[in-house]
């Protein structure tokens, strides 16, 4: 007979999911109710209006979509792409491989700006495709990049692109609630997060935004979109205003509570303070990797402080290590993904995972599995590193 | 300031989401582990084995689609599906005609099967469309009619799919757990479920199964899937055996939690107590309702113990009667979809919530609110035909 699951506690400082706050599992196992009740349409009415606030826009298409990630960044290409469609994609990790896969299964074309894994996208490398290309019709970029730790310079590509006559799809799946997203003010067009990084929701969800011009283009398509779930003529009927809605699909119900608690505990903490707290606990987490010898991929500038990738120090396993820190400290970190696999360590801080316990856990644990390797690490100087972060 | 949501506590005796077991809600809130971590791939391994036991099946591809029912609809036709396919596709109900609006955005060509709603499939009407249609591919169709609460013969279809040589797409969002599924008995080749029927589960995950003729169907396509998220080939490398899983996308971790629990308290309870669970309720509940003088649209021998479809008095505000039901009691049951929006109410009875306490309630609850309409409702003989029921 099979019998119930307990998962081991964990400490989730991988690339996502991240821990999550004990008050959204708590909001994710209240009553279920109907997806067309009036206390739903309360909640969706709620959730629109968080995420407004998350985003820092006013789009009124500003809906969770009722699927992880992949399927955010999917329902952007699908209801953006047709046929014969020209789309620059920078690629400067694994996450803009994935858009190009989107876009020519939606039967378009790809540019591809090739950029250094690890760096920001380079505008003028970005100029030099919309220029070469006055067809395009879509520019598409990931924001904070899972797969290697850096950022990019939204608002200098969305305005490229608007110069060049181009929408924008923009991946804030990393960045949302950990660094500034706000995609008003960069004129972002289409863009899509997650509800497993610095919202530190249980995965499942993908929060996504559309201008009105990226509604005007959905709404004006030749070709009908590929996917009736992702549909987002049919989802904006469902998502509307009022009580006049028309049935799609049926919500995930508990996993939206789950959201809906995620957005309140940022809306309390506020977007500004929450950037702030991501940075201090990275600034103390980065104390004490330098202090063990790690050293990061990303230039200072451009580096994401909820995701660290730092590279392995010679003559380690970096399976083993990872392994034995799961086993005996219950501390979960992330491989390299893609070109980065077996080269490099991801060190999430997320949301609720980014605090000063699991800098000091993080740090101490590793000085005692590293110095199993390596014998030239001084003992406590890496802890000492992030308490004098911490002490500013 | 926006604060917590808390839903007001609801019975919930509509088409879905049904009542979910509180031991569900509570595995739904155990802390999130990471996707990779050696303790998922063991939940994923014992999810699958307890989902091919609630099919009925060996298949090896028997796994839960990381978004909701439409979207484990849309998994069947996008992978199975390549433009020019000719697909038949039996509509008695809503969601066939979704099937179809499946088929022509994948570029396939519908040939449409017309039943009567509220009735079962006539397998005679299909064996002509095969028969008229040597080229069709695939033969789709509803087991159970989530719109009008009937259920068609999957056996004798699935047959008549083999003798013309097709493919087939079983719907059993509403039959699994409820009715005998038994896929492999069958011959059914694509099955797809939900999670928030007969499974007692929250919604926004769906329960998939593919024979081996589909999988090779799948590897075997001239183009490749449209849908990067739903593409079979890329989800089988990530739910396929051992610890070497390809990472796809970041999986529900916690709705996971949920639907192995309610796999595991269907496995406890056994098939066959299930179904008969759904029966002994069903025969109660409709003893009351006939008590009050409503009538059932779909015939005895075609009729779903847990959906409950019956037409509406006359002279009564079929919306007012729902409001009410849901202001004094709390009780949600559905309105009619489609062509039966108006017409009927749908009373679900599906996994948890097909329970005595449910039945009783709805039917001392329909006796108050009618009885404001109808003088002729005799009072308390709907209550002792559901006892006399129960007592057997």
């Amino acid at each position: 007979m099979h019998t119930s699951f307990n998962p081991t506690v964990r400490t989730l400082m991988g690339p996502g999911p991240s821990d999550v706050n004990p008050r959204i599992l708590t909001a994710m196992s209240k009553p279920t109710i109907g997806h067309l009740d009036p206390d739903f349409i309360r909640l969706m009415d709620e959730i629109k209006s968080l995420l407004q606030l998350a985003f820092q826009t006013e789009n009124q298409l500003t809906i969770p979509v009722s699927a992880p990630g992949s399927a955010g960044m999917e329902t952007c290409f699908v209801n953006l792409v047709e046929p014969g469609d020209k789309v620059v994609i920078c690629q400067n990790g694994v996450f803009g491989s994935r858009m190009a896969e989107n876009v020519t299964r939606q039967g378009g074309e790809v540019i591809a700006v090739e950029n250094e894994w690890g760096r920001a996208i380079d505008p003028a490398k970005v100029e030099e495709a919309l220029k070469a290309n006055p067809d395009a019709k879509i520019l598409a970029f990931v924001h904070a990049e899972t797969s290697t730790g850096a950022y990019s310079d939204a608002a200098t590509l969305c305005k490229l692109a608007k110069q060049y006559d181009c929408l924008t799809i923009v991946d804030c799946v990393t960045s949302l609630g950990g660094i500034n997203v706000t995609i008003d003010e960069w004129g972002a067009d289409a863009v899509y997060s997650g509800t497993q990084k610095c919202l530190s929701c249980a995965p499942g969800l993908s929060p996504i935004s559309f201008s009105q011009g990226a509604v005007d283009a959905v709404k004006a398509r030749r070709h009908p979109v590929t996917s009736w779930f992702l549909d987002l003529n049919l989802v904006m009927g469902y998502w509307g205003e009022g009580q006049t809605r028309a049935y799609h699909h049926t919500a995930p119900v508990n996993a939206l509570y789950g959201l809906h608690e995620a957005l309140v505990i940022l809306a309390e903490e506020g977007l500004e303070n929450s950037w702030q707290r991501h940075m201090t606990n990275h600034l103390a987490l980065r104390a004490g990797l330098e202090a063990l010898g790690l050293s990061f991929i990303v230039p200072e500038d451009e580096r994401l402080p909820q995701l660290n990738a730092v590279t392995i120090p010679d003559g380690v396993d970096e399976g083993a290590v990872r392994k034995q820190l799961l086993q005996q400290f219950n501390l979960e970190i992330g491989a390299g993904l893609g070109a980065l696999a077996g080269k490099v360590w991801r060190i999430g801080l997320m949301g609720y995972a980014s605090n000063p316990k699991n800098v000091m856990l993080c740090v101490n644990a590793l000085e005692s599995v590293l110095g199993q390797y390596n014998a030239h690490i001084n003992k406590g100087e890496a802890t000492a590193a992030v308490a004098a972060a911490y002490a500013g």
